[in-house]
């Protein structure tokens, strides 16, 4: 069955969406990111859409839900390789992603998340 | 287009394959990294195969070759993340990938290369 992969870096988890979402794959993805926030005690979450060409309302909610999910479990998600395309696209149709914070690339997010944790007692 | 991402994190470039490898995908993959190891100067390759379910030898000399390629471009390879169904195909139909470190996650081959850099003068 395919389902994407999840790779731990330290106290992070990386997560690169290469494959087109659909309802099973965003399931399988929801399901397998919180088992392993709470396996590995991750504090921060990583996720990759360099790879996507497209973000459609669809998209944008399991990227806000999963983001949710994490943050219940204690782990701050950041969403990172947004192409210029796809951020033009994501105003334009007004998709919004609430709570979800955005870095240009994974050295900025993980950045971003280590800053995040430096400061905590700031949010 | 359907291309592999490459992630940079700081010296090392990190390449998660999730979907089915053929010709023009294999030849996108060999070009971008090699581009981007000019680019960026990377010193190191992380090649993330967690997501694949099987491996065969078109697959392996993909990966043997891309892991050459880099090497003359001074970037060592670490392949991470086998199954260990995948490990006992390699071996049981005498799948080589000379040349070819493996570390079985990518934490682990980070610190593999770290190490590695560390020890230049041994290698």
């Amino acid at each position: 069955m395919e389902r994407i992969p999840i790779l731990r870096m330290g106290d992070v988890l990386l997560v690169t969406i290469q494959v087109d979402m659909h309802d099973r794959i965003a399931l399988q993805l929801q399901d397998d990111l919180t088992r392993m926030i709470e396996k590995t005690g991750a504090r921060g979450v990583v996720i990759d859409i360099s790879a996507l060409e497209m973000v459609d309302s669809f998209i944008g909610r399991i990227i806000a839900d999963t983001s949710a999910m994490s943050k219940v479990l204690d782990a701050e998600t950041v969403l990172v390789g947004m192409r210029p395309a796809v951020a033009i696209t994501l105003v334009e149709l007004g998709i919004a992603m609430p709570g979800v914070k955005t870095a240009l690339d994974v050295e900025r997010g993980l950045a971003m998340l280590s800053a995040g944790r430096g400061a905590d007692a700031d949010e």
